[in-house]
């Protein structure tokens, strides 16, 4: 990803963080990761954080969604001898259409289907104040509505780098070019 | 605690939950729990929460200190073979006084010192956007400035059951009489 694009979707991040009454340190402003999993498809397929603590046991981070984008559906796998992390999603600000496994047919859903590979269909429809639990090894992948959307994760350790993606081409680790 | 305090403190907490701009589903406004730990001095003494989630692995609640509130002096110890939980707390609105174990010195806090017993004075000044990790078995207490916090706690699972208080004359669990 090159610097100019990282830097205009941080601001974009920061703006949403802002909107939802997210408090920042000048620290986490300076730290926003932005995932791409070099598809290099921001304005539909990208996730932006900040992670605010991750120990051996406790995770929490503050997601944003841009509108319409989507997390790649992916899974959180065992790692060093753990169970695979399990995260609850908050949101804070707009709304997140969430999908996992489950009953949910992929024609019945209200948000759209991304470029990446998806295969679970559950929605759970996510507005300010309501929250699901992902437990470890369930596929899941989301997307936020017209206004974005500000999910906080609490969460076990997080581990990306042992994500699994159904995607295979997706790479988890952005990198950024000068 | 009579019923008809436990209602005026709820109230009050929720008005600090919107203050800070937090949404909550109306079974949260519903179930806040409100600690005094016996000692009937809400005025000084007390801690308002709402837990969002609380697994076996992981916690996470939004507390409220009303304005020069008190939480008392505890720890968490090891309960059911697991480790004692580690906290982290993180400043969402106000001002939080967080007192734990360390080198500074009772002469030197900006809080004051409570009505029940404390032991630890190494203070961190919790602004808002400001966090500090608390690890297992670690005395600490903590104090709202003048406008109270609200304060998000990203932690192992909360075992509120096993707390260890300085003060032997607290209780943990509150007790609504009708």
């Amino acid at each position: 990803m090159k610097r100019e694009v990282y830097q205009k979707q941080v601001e974009k991040a920061l703006e949403m963080y802002e909107k939802a009454g997210i408090v920042l340190s000048e620290t986490e402003k300076n730290s926003v990761e932005v995932v791409d999993w070099g598809l290099n498809q921001l304005d539909t397929m990208g996730l932006q954080i900040i992670t605010y603590v991750n120990t051996e046991r406790v995770c929490a981070k503050e997601m944003v969604l841009l509108p319409k984008q989507t997390c790649a559906e992916h899974k959180h796998v065992p790692t060093n001898g753990m169970a695979g992390k399990e995260e609850t999603f908050r949101c804070r600000y707009g709304k997140c259409y969430l999908y996992v496994e489950g009953t949910g047919k992929k024609e019945d859903i209200h948000g759209y289907i991304p470029s990446s590979t998806v295969s679970v269909f559950h929605e759970i429809i996510l507005n300010p104040g309501d929250q699901f639990t992902i437990m470890p090894e369930t596929w899941h992948w989301f997307q936020a509505g017209e206004e974005g959307a500000v999910i906080s994760e609490f969460s076990t350790r997080s581990t990306d780098e042992t994500d699994v993606f159904t995607d295979k081409r997706l790479v988890r680790q952005t990198i950024i070019e000068d």
